[in-house]
């Protein structure tokens, strides 16, 4: 598999270039949990790989498909701006996502009831605007739209011409964790050419929930191993494996900004790492 | 409401061309079910429609976006004749439909248990094969590939370009009683621009079950007054109109083929009463 060596060293080359070895703390929870899950079974080795077993592929969103953190920081600047705010955005989406994570893993914990992610985006805002002086300016209206960015969320740029290509010969759908509402409205705006929209909200709960991943097996009555799950998250990646999907991870080294910390580190369990979307369809190919 | 008035004449006068005022038994089983459920509250009056209040239209799939007659005659042919079969296949789709609307009202009275459209087509064609003589010659991977034409209806000649223009302004998914997998296909090989696949197997149940269709709002999170349901099924509009959603009738006389017979009456509750896609469109302002 040279392909998949060439992108781990590129992957690695990334990876010192955002120096050190890292792990965002939501994705270590997420990592912690999938682990204890799945340690009676180890994830398989990704040896032989064949894209024609495929049927169905899977994509998360937020990160993977599309980049939450230029959109937030670009439309975010834009709102408080036009209220004479001057704020500083590549803070504030790390607060925001930071403490939507903190809120969903209450609600996955059971600890605090189910709700769509919409909804816990803007109790988030809520909370972070508290801690800002001029959090008092934004009405109830200007927090809505800026609630709403989270449902127009750009794709990256080779996405749309990725998944254009994998669509003539594979069904593709989403596997997110965003509500159905959002995950329909990115789609849509972006003109995302996926065949159906599935996200952990109608089974009211969240990856790496197994309960998430058979919703999709279930819809698309296929074997686990004719699904691959693209995901920039290994705890994503690690839960979908554990129940016989294979998994392709798509490094996204920028998926929390230029100063951000991400695991882009290549693991014996991924059947496939492209660098992105249009490196994932010649793999597939498509 | 002139367009209306004359979309409901020209109903009419098609109802007359087909010799009668004629409810299917499939039909008139739900109309009863639905009749019962919300005879306390009788359906509201369509007086005002405004088309700028709604922001999703749902549609239903087999009958009102696809012709599944003619696609089943033409392809059930086609197999049979391969193996030098002589079959009537305009009787056969009479027979499968019937015998799989017997075995789904099992389903839904819970005197069977749950199972896919998908499952119980196959079922509903190993049982009516019996029937015919020549039904042994067909082993199971013909049966298959038979009941598989059932996820490759084709759409009417005017379902993509009116979708694709409501597409421009409003936000489009099917609310079918097929399997996910069954739509999914329907729509990928027909590029029917859906942004949404939901089926009642999501909630493991059909319409006009409530519960399909509190679904569908939940996912969009919006009010019952900005979802238009958009059928040719009076059972389908009447049990969405109960629940405060607007509907649309669009009248599709061949949808049993030329010598079938379907209700096209027009009724009060009725908001819209277009011809096809292309008048919703129209109608819709898209």
């Amino acid at each position: 598999m040279t392909e998949y060596r060439e992108t781990a060293n590129l992957s690695l080359g990334r990876r010192n270039l955002l120096k050190g070895v890292v792990v965002t703390a939501a994705a270590s929870a997420w990592t912690t949990a999938s682990v204890s899950r799945t340690a009676a079974q180890p994830l398989e080795r990704a040896t032989n790989f064949d894209p024609s077993a495929i049927k169905v592929l899977l994509f998360d969103v937020q990160g993977t498909t599309v980049d939450f953190y230029a959109t937030i920081v670009r439309r975010g600047e834009s709102i408080t701006s036009a209220h004479g705010i001057q704020a500083d955005w590549t803070a504030i989406v790390d607060q925001w996502r930071s403490e939507y994570r903190r809120r969903l893993d209450q609600v996955i914990a059971g600890t605090s009831p189910w709700r769509s992610t919409d909804r816990i985006f803007r109790e988030s805002l809520d909370a972070l605007l508290e801690s800002h002086d001029w959090g008092q300016k934004l009405d109830s209206d200007e927090r809505d739209k800026l609630t709403a960015v989270w449902s127009q969320l750009e794709p990256w740029p080779d996405s749309v011409p990725g998944l254009e290509r994998l669509s003539k010969k594979y069904t593709l759908s989403t596997l997110s964790n965003g509500s159905m509402a959002s995950v329909v409205s990115i789609a849509k705006l972006g003109r995302l050419p996926f065949d159906c929209i599935l996200t952990a909200e109608l089974v009211q709960s969240s990856k790496p929930d197994p309960k998430v991943y058979a919703l999709a097996q279930n819809a698309f009555a296929v074997r686990p191993d004719q699904i691959l799950m693209v995901a920039c998250h290994k705890y994503d990646l690690k839960a979908a494996k554990a129940l016989g999907f294979r998994v392709a991870f798509v490094p996204r080294p920028l998926e929390f900004g230029p100063r951000g910390k991400v695991d882009l580190a290549p693991e014996s369990y991924f059947d496939l790492m492209p660098k992105d979307f249009i490196d994932l369809a010649d793999q597939m190919g498509a």
